[in-house]
């Protein structure tokens, strides 16, 4: 089956639209996180301030408050410092992703390894992941700590294993998804998890809500691998074929390498190997040849249709139409990205 | 005041000697830390197990135990666990020093940095880390896991100001106190107040133990760091001078620094800052002409005491001889460094 192809070239939505209704309470997270600033030695506050910058698209956060809306949109202050703590593993785990990537930039602006220098990243890295556990603590009971650690590790784990496998080409359909549910997906299902449990919805709910927020996650990172051939820079903001470049074997990437004469292929995996200079402009030509934008967009269409399915018998619930959003915006992304590059 | 100087050329108690009695505890750690590797991913389970090495002292799983020790022996699970708990804490800051310094070696063998490459090393820290988190979260109140993950953010703050004043001389006794506060007595505190807390006994021990903990720490960094230029390599395991050598202004320098003639002085903090070779033998001759061990051994001696009288008013419990012993020790090797470089 082709993947439905948008031909309408109004630029998509995007998740802002979506979060446009969460204004209150991401003013109200800022206040918080500025807040804890001061929880830290006096030496790293800078430090800290510095990573906790406000230009994020904050989408950990956002999928707790929607996750726990509750139609009236107040702005419940669990759901603050839970937001809090997911948003500070995630900017935890960046500040260590920078490190290893040697990435000089995000977000406009320098690393913070490359601000403060690596040795000092890491601790930082550290002092965040800790707070945010120190915060997760602060809840009447043990389930947000155990529930928020137990992510964390896994999100590590699939960090660990990506990194491992750089540079191989020993690398199935499922290690490569593996890999996405660990070490993207892990958080976004936790987010919702946390968010539902915390807005007192019934355990079912929390069950449902924590499927689809795995499988979005699973789908967005899927799209952001798929954006990193197809996207266009001045648009998603970072330069493309980097993933080629490092050696990851991406869907796009595994899904070409399937259908490749077996020459063709094995140049592919030499690349992929650092054995010859990589070829962004050729494979993404063989890609546009093959079919693989379609393939690919199909997998991402799949894995939402999953999550979908798990909040059918909740569509009562106030975040069910919220989070379906979301996943609705993430298809419109998929077929800008192929508006674009058409 | 002269420090006292032991003349005894017997061997001088370690640690060990103290341990000894916890032999049955930290035969049900090692099985405990061994059965935790099998919440690893599974690709990721060899690492971890790299890591959780049995060979190290446990000095803070010993901390925990011997607070906790209730007269007879018996080994709480509780401790166990909470044990586990500060071990992997400390564990995972081990993996990441390992990496800022790139340091080859730790306890005889490659470090995980060495054997997985410094990015899985990151990341398997965190790992570590979070599983730390996880257990601590198993407590049936959240009392552990704030506590832990408190402590861990002072550690790493500690060890962050430490990185920022490498090869800089702008610290003074103050600040290396506190750096030395942080980055090791912080843990050893906790370990105390976790052991004396979960064993039940009364809120006024625990918080005398803490302090004794954390005195302690201080102590034994201090004693490490005399030990970097009075050890002997045969004896500490390691080579002599690394701080020196990495531009660390730790306590012997600092009072070298306060005793030396002028230009002598600036000398010194020109090699410090990187801007000439280190002459370890040099200073160790300026060390030994100027009284420097015996400065420091009183420093060392009267943080001791610190910690001692906050015991002071606790002799009756069972834990309060088994933790004054542990001081005595600490004395002994202070002196045996002094005899052994006579």
């Amino acid at each position: 089956m082709a993947a439905p192809v948008s031909t309408d070239r109004s630029p998509p939505r995007d998740f802002a639209t979506v979060f446009a209704r969460l204004r209150p309470h991401m003013a109200e997270l800022d206040v918080f996180l500025r807040s804890q600033i001061a929880a830290f030695e006096p030496e790293i506050r800078d430090m800290a301030d510095y990573c906790i910058d406000t230009s994020g698209k904050r989408i950990r956060p956002a999928l707790v408050f929607l996750s726990g809306w509750q139609g009236d949109g107040r702005v419940l202050p669990e759901l603050v410092r839970v937001a809090a703590v997911v948003e500070l593993v995630h900017l935890a785990t960046l500040v260590h992703d920078d490190i290893m990537d040697e990435s000089e930039l995000r977000r406009g602006r320098r690393t913070a390894a490359r601000a403060f220098g690596p040795e000092a990243a890491v601790l930082l890295g550290d002092a965040l992941f800790s707070h945010a556990l120190f915060l997760a603590a602060q809840f009447p009971t043990t389930s947000v700590c155990r529930l928020v650690a137990d992510s964390t590790r896994r999100v590590c784990a699939g960090e660990i294993i990506q990194t491992l496998r750089r540079r191989t080409d020993d690398i199935s359909d499922a290690d490569y998804r593996r890999i996405v549910d660990l070490k993207t997906a892990e958080l976004f299902r936790a987010s919702c998890a946390l968010g539902t449990e915390l807005a007192q919805f019934p355990p079912g709910y929390v069950e449902a809500a924590a499927i689809y927020g795995r499988q979005l996650g699973i789908a967005y990172q899927m799209y952001d691998d798929l954006a990193d051939f197809f996207g266009r820079e001045d648009r998603i903001g970072k330069t493309l074929g980097t993933d080629l470049i490092s050696g990851k074997l991406t869907l796009p990437l595994l899904r070409l390498r399937q259908v490749l004469p077996e020459a063709l292929a094995q140049e592919l995996l030499e690349e992929i190997r650092g054995q010859r200079p990589a070829r962004l402009a050729f494979w993404l030509e063989q890609m546009e040849g093959r079919g693989i934008f379609a393939a690919v967009a199909e997998v991402i269409f799949a894995e939402l249709e999953q999550g979908e399915a798990a909040l059918a018998a909740w569509s009562g619930l106030a975040p069910t139409p919220l989070l379906l959003q979301l996943g609705e915006v993430l298809r419109e992304q998929v077929a800008a990205l192929r508006s674009a590059a058409a």
